[in-house]
């Protein structure tokens, strides 16, 4: 959330607010001027939903969706700066920060590259270990975050497909975004109650769904959270933000 | 300090950090990558150097010292934004931030406008009421930071020259900047013992001298910070970081 | 126009681009990546609209709209930086920059500040004399461009209203901005015919129009451009590129 | 050259000048604002410097030196920009753009991604085709520029080692640099008279020597310059630009 930039806005954040219990927000790197940041971090805030850091590669134009080759140390400061960043507006709107996703390619890059993950949790726990860190279900980020001692969030996707191997389809490829409510819900719903994903290559993965993820950059975000959201209600699965 | 920014270095901090008391670290805005941060930080906590932050207006390419017509609303988030992203360094190396110091046109430009100085002031203390606030001697910045209630320092320049109404004599004129280490030795003396300096017009302009400025990026930096410092010490003048 | 940027799209260049005769398009410093450049670019020759280039101040965080304290020198190397980039989008689409027009608060600087406005005239002229320069009708800028021996435009808006002395009401106060369509239609003929704006403080303003802007961010610009052009057409007013 | 920022500088340009006959002149996304661009340009034409592009990926940051997943048309729409930008500080001092070299990562991945040294070879010839498009020795862009019907220049390289397959040795690895200018020298020597470079894993590399790059960003970069034109001299190898 908070994915405008400048004079440019993205996605229908107060309605989004409304169906979900934990938000990421862009730290200024993909998206997100300190305005925003401010704005997004307020209204989240005063709709009891938990905030979080979204750090980014520093690539406004690419959205941070361009996989950079940036080392270790470089990943550990940038997201440092990020978490702290968004932190601020946390506190001085009188609450606190909850927990931290990286965003786009970095996270991608995060969830295979063991190194890369390292000073990612690294960096959340230098900070405050109190925060607990969401990485892709099952992934190299979580692992980290694990072994750094933190408190970690295994995150699923509605809209997004599965490869075989766990990983996302990349946005790339033709059939990476679920653009179907329903079969977005019925993923939901299969992986939440039986911790599977059908692959588009065909066999099921394994998922643990400790998180689900809603981009709220896409059109349909609102109508997807709501009926994802009734469904799991009616399936008697409480959702509720990761205690901090 | 920290006024490098990727590939690009400036100043020798290593060298300046043994003779200063308090550091400016500047936040991404004008200058200082995240990586620049975190070594510049990490050192001056090293040598027992009090770490501050130094906001700027976002202009990289005038490294912060280019007047922009910024709204209260604009400088309020831009300075928490980067104040938090600096006190996470200090936060992860073990540190504390303790003061904060606008960079360039934006210190300049609070030190008359009332309207930009309270914004400035209410970001510092809505992130750290415990925080001080570095403002031109005199200026609507110190006076914006008292009536928030927070602690202030009214801030003297041993490289700069006065003009009449006690602001800095702007960069843009010849007569800007002390070159002379002696002179520079001289209007420092006078300005802390006698609380007095003489304006570029002619007369005295009375001034309030609890923090003194050394530029780390003049070439002389390293230089003048030595000589000013022995002279002080050789006036029996403790110098010392603002406590926190 | 093109003043989408990496994710964010802005206005509906398509639908506008059937009502105008020329196109200001974005170079990168407020608003348009070169993708969008070489998108609206493209656009713009295949519907036989003339291209210009819409240089800003660097500032893409306020879109251009923040007076930034810059240089002659530096205001004459940005604006040729940023019409040499949109140049080679027109070239290697087979096309030819037709025109320029400053941007925002550079644009806004430029008719007031004599020095300003001949560095960017010089810019337009030593990069190609064949340039139209568009200024605000009257303006300092468009004395510059006479000066400098270029053709120019003298430009005036649709859905902006004037202060007495000739000067736009800045965006910041309220009544800067005319959204009712009418009342834009009615203000375009009126400058047209009988070469006169009423000003937000009572008096004529006497306006020679060259050449009228619609902004394409607006929500309604595509409405208000359909409408003036056909009030133009009944008028019997031609409206037409300025030929190159 | 041309690889300062705002504040910052970097390198010699002007001694450097003396020794060269090409300079590759940053455009804005590595490094090189316009007033840098403007300053390098014309030096270079006053010393009867050939003028060149030298477009990079947008990593202010990172110095253009780490490699980010681009699409081929974004790499086309980038390349295309920069060429564009500095191609009219070149008009505008009387002068004209030479040749184009991709700078840094983006140099290193078009040698070897043909899709990538396509677009990049594309975007030389439709902005002037008379350009001459520099690349690694024997790769992809040098091919690509070829299949485009672009005169292109081998570049081989002084002060870096080369890998068996003729890439050059990442700068992430310790022997990726060649600090002593007499084995700059020799290898300089050995490449333009035999066509061939000794790798770091024993073999010889075959190597067309068509230009030869000197960094501008190292310090000993004047020196290497002076000694390698003096040996080339003695062996009666005439260093001219590539003619236009």
């Amino acid at each position: 959330m908070g994915e405008g930039f400048g004079a440019w806005t993205m996605g229908d954040d107060a309605a989004l607010l409304d169906h979900v219990t934990s938000a990421n927000i862009a730290c200024g790197f993909h998206a997100g001027d300190p305005g925003a940041m401010h704005r997004t971090v307020e209204l989240a805030l005063k709709k009891g939903v938990a905030v979080g850091a979204h750090p980014s590669l520093p690539d406004l134009q690419g959205f941070g969706r361009r996989r950079m080759n940036v080392s270790a140390v470089e990943a550990y400061d940038m997201v440092l700066y990020q978490i702290g960043a968004l932190a601020a507006f946390a506190t001085a709107c009188g609450g606190k920060l909850a927990h931290v996703k990286p965003h786009g390619a970095l996270y991608n890059m995060a969830a295979k590259d063991a190194g890369l993950a390292q000073a990612i949790a690294r960096a959340v726990k230098d900070f405050d270990s109190r925060l607990v860190l969401f990485g892709l279900a099952g992934s190299e980020l979580v692992r980290a975050g694990e072994q750094a001692g933190l408190r970690t969030a295994n995150e699923v996707f509605a809209d997004r497909t599965y490869q075989a191997d766990g990983s996302l389809t990349p946005r790339t490829q033709p059939d990476a975004i679920i653009h179907n409510a329903d079969t977005a819900v019925a993923q939901v719903r299969r992986m939440v109650k039986d911790g599977k994903v059908k692959s588009i290559d065909g066999p099921d993965v394994v998922v643990r769904a400790d998180t689900l993820c809603i981009h709220g950059d896409e059109p349909n975000a609102v109508e997807f959270a709501r009926k994802i959201r009734n469904a799991l209600d009616a399936d008697g699965v409480r959702v509720a933000a990761i205690a901090v």
